[in-house]
């Protein structure tokens, strides 16, 4: 089985390392030898730590009949999606990495490849073989929720803040610093990357099509000290989670940093891995735990993929034969969904401050569950507090509008902030 | 797609009702229906929960035509064996969670089934698809080491004991009477249970074949109070894992209870809950947890390879297509294994018992990391102390010699305890 590899950087490498290294294992597995052949390139002058034909000549590649797989590596979405469509119609297998591409353009895909093989369990989640456990392993239940930790870079930060004394831009820098996150990291802690993760399981998940604008996606960025603070008093945590959840016969998908209990299994992931817990109706709990990226983690599931193709499997690619069966969920509008929340504002410290926000809480149909007032957490000024609330289970209207009024309010002397809370 | 049920007790009920109720979704998944079509049982008498025809005649409905898969439900190994065997020997495919007749019997079985579909993902740890994991998505990876709670029951009692101020004796009653652990518990707590899936597990992982009474088998009932003590004190915690790990050529097998570090996530599985580790080259650590055991679960996994089947999806069963290429590891003799170790002895609190014991110690090439006396722990009398110790990794043969030497003394007065440490 010869293998062309479209990109060869971190990960391109690596899928050739692996292949050429472990290639007695590999062809025990699977019955097959699997050959990289040629990899593409944009710079051909730039080092290569790879021993195999390397070219810049995408388009001769692709004409290549002597190809059965082309690995697809190289980001982006338009270029990338014309390079897969193409192999694609001349019936050759596809396996990629790229998240964005299917986060876009997984159904245009489905449908161009019919029965050629397409492989993407790289996508999401590195070494986790999420895809796998949902299209295979989990296929009798009825999904009800994914939660997962889907982004190192958010977790290591996170992680930081929780632990230990850092603020957000003290985490980040380290992050940079260890290589764990970007120079421009808006992708990571911005949640985006994550999204991207959340809608290629959701439609595996439910068969749903959504695209990344269509779904609630917050980052990471505005919690502060004063959040970690309250947050370890009431013995929750902070994860940044991809959420997809049914709701009836809709579907709700969000990202956002969350509040969840420190005794959950996905509280306890810490630093830069990932994990992902799904709730199915006859399995239960199911939580798969591992790296999130890196060269050789990444690889390693692009090889699985070329491993099921060499074995002769061939899978629904979204998980369904008959993807007209599939349920037919909706996504569920964005103000519809309903958590309970977390509110952190920056008061004045005067009179009747109290009894103007819980009024407006009411006028909204908020209630709350728990709330603390701390002086000095934020300023040292004596005339300023900051107030706590955790509500019981409201709609996501709701609490924009009290977000929206309570604004304007004269003692309010920051920007509300606000979290929203998963037990 | 035709399915006779063989034994319908709790996980054969479940197969048959969740292939019923979750027809529809199953259809759009599988791409066909999967019928179950008649059960076997031994007393048509007794009441069951299930809407299908029901027979007591295993032999008329081996030699049916109309059936596409065997669902092996039965239990027991003999009669079991011969049942799987007629069926694939007449090229029907087989699917069971019947870990026992593999831990004997997988090889026989692969062979005989040739390209006939067997399933058998059931068969370990309920709703974890490891199977799927390790033989499908790790499948690039050389698999240095698999550490799992792989038996419900004992993490039960052991979290208990960990986490209260309850003994062995009382935390197996309270399992007992929460339906946790059997009547006659040995299969469970004497760690049998999580031996028969390690073995099936190791042949994915190392194409190895060994049978339990080959390999190092501990259970978790010498543990006491004191134990815990220490561990607790130590920063450790007891697991009673499952352990398959490549040492250059070899491979060592071993199920005992063992010292963890708190912070490793094995040790963050509470109660009932199963979770798997593996750590390969490419992919690192990847952890799968969720439930080992209950109807719901077990039949959630026989029936995620049933639609594999239907699927058309046929893979190697034991994970190798060329078995022959499979690595020729052989299993590392019990004595050759190497390790850290714990040592709880009772010893009479007079001069010259350290100096004794550390002497058979140093004469049997073991050294001390970690060392705590302490008096009164187990008995009130001011004569007696519990001395712990932890040993620098040590080899198994060394550790039995000690112990045999050092339980003749006089001043030793209870049979010295040993446990494994993973760190």
């Amino acid at each position: 089985m010869n293998i062309a590899v479209l990109g060869v950087g971190t990960v391109g490498e690596q899928v050739v390392k692996i292949l050429q290294e472990h290639k007695d294992l590999i062809f025990a597995r699977s019955g097959k030898e699997i050959n990289p052949v040629v990899g593409v390139v944009k710079n051909l002058e730039k080092n290569r730590d790879v021993n195999i034909e390397l070219t810049d000549d995408l388009d001769s590649v692709l004409n290549r009949t002597d190809i059965d797989v082309y690995v697809e590596l190289m980001g982006g979405i338009d270029k990338s999606y014309e390079v897969v469509k193409y192999a694609l119609q001349n019936k050759k297998a596809v396996v990629t990495a790229n998240k964005a591409l299917l986060a876009y353009y997984r159904y245009e895909l489905q449908k161009i490849a019919g029965e050629t093989p397409f492989g993407f369990e790289a996508s999401v989640a590195g070494a986790i073989p999420i895809i796998k456990s949902l299209r295979e392993g989990l296929s009798a239940n009825n999904i009800c929720s994914i939660e997962g930790i889907m982004n190192g870079t958010s977790n290591y930060i996170l992680t930081s803040m929780m632990k230990g004394d850092t603020d957000f831009a003290e985490a980040l820098k380290k992050a940079q610093e260890l290589g764990y996150a970007e120079a421009d990291p808006t992708f990571d802690i911005g949640g985006f990357d994550a999204a991207h993760k959340l809608l290629i399981l959701a439609s595996i998940a439910y068969g749903i099509d959504a695209k990344p604008e269509d779904i609630l996606i917050e980052g990471i960025d505005r919690i502060n000290r004063a959040d970690i603070f309250f947050v370890n008093d009431f013995e929750y945590t902070i994860k940044l989670l991809g959420i997809a959840k049914k709701v009836g016969n809709k579907v709700e998908l969000r990202v956002h940093p969350t509040l969840i209990p420190k005794n959950k299994m996905l509280a306890k992931v810490d630093g830069v891995m990932n994990a992902i817990s799904v709730i199915s109706d006859c399995a239960g709990e199911s939580m798969l735990y591992g790296a999130g990226a890196g060269g050789k983690a990444t690889a390693s599931a692009v090889i699985s993929d070329l491993i099921d193709i060499a074995r002769g499997t061939n899978l629904p690619m979204l998980g369904y034969k008959e993807p007209q069966k599939a349920g037919n969920f909706e996504l569920l509008q964005k103000d519809q969904i309903q958590t309970k929340y977390y509110f952190r504002l920056e008061v004045e410290d005067k009179v009747g401050v109290l009894a103007t926000i819980t009024n407006i809480m009411s006028q909204n149909n908020l209630s709350v569950d728990s709330f603390l007032q701390k002086p000095h957490l934020i300023s040292d000024d004596d005339n300023m507090a900051t107030l706590f609330f955790i509500t019981h289970t409201s709609y996501e209207s709701d609490v924009n509008n009290f977000i929206d009024l309570v604004k304007k309010e004269s003692f309010i002397k920051a920007e509300p902030f606000m979290m929203r809370i998963e037990e």
